[in-house]
């Protein structure tokens, strides 16, 4: 029954590399819990760069800060 | 006060669903826990179908493996 | 492959309120939108009342100003 | 360690805007909690006004009946 | 319509935290987007310290490491 | 940047458990997106079995279902 939410932001994240992270968080549930792989489901949000924060400024004014 | 998100796949949900998703749930609250419906938000969430996955794979794939 | 999060205020809701809003959210997600009941999942949330605000203040206040 | 997540309808919120909230919510947590700002996470969701009910009723609708 | 949801660590947030969080919040949303406290929602989830990772590591393990 | 949060039953995950998770995940978000682990965040929400619907049904009845 796990559910899992994995935002990241929206920076050309590839259909493989999707399928990775869903295919690993499942694997990761069975390994660590012994969920089974058919009832994981897994969200990926992504996430425009002027909607995310952190250090009280946006993503992009991030970089420029800290490049 | 109740909050509800809905997550569903984004395949061409119309207007007139989202509408009875809302009134649907927004009721369910009432008749269950009598929340009066003024105060019942509901946010539906469309997700794109590479972005979710079940039983470790894009949903594009679990549904080639499970027609 | 539907998801709901219902958010309630944390307030003596039974196992059989649980039980009817889950079969209701499931039943609603059929009716209008065809998704069969195996692959929906409900996660009910219950916030406890200092927890959730409305209005600029939390709920128990609001209760008390709007009586 | 805060991540802040705030919902709102869609309807042009500019860069401006986001980076106010964004910087409004870290001063917010630094202020009451003593949060460093640097592990704040802010993420910003715009949700297409269809897709938000209120009363029961989509935002477009509920805005009709209570102009 | 807003709904904002904050997240923290569960280390002993007072009912005057949680009311400043709410208060603060309600009125920055109100300041940058002119959103009527009246239909702003907060939800505050208290998070325990071994259930949020950072750097790879859970809070309590995180914070030994980086005194 | 990433943001991930884990929903599980709550069945007696132990602090060991919960470690694997956050280390897990964090290094699957290192090798398919090179997200550096220090700004990633993971929180784990253990949900209450009643709280937690699938088929139509709260899980301890599932399982009764579905031995």
């Amino acid at each position: 029954m796990p559910y899992v939410n994995i935002k990241v932001t929206r920076e050309g994240v590839t259909r493989e590399q999707k399928s990775a992270l869903i295919a690993g968080v499942t694997d990761l549930l069975f390994q660590v819990l012994q969920k089974p792989p058919a009832v994981t489901h897994v969200v990926i949000d992504e996430v425009d760069l002027d909607n995310w924060g952190l250090g009280g400024v946006s993503v992009p004014d991030f970089r420029k800060q800290n490049p």
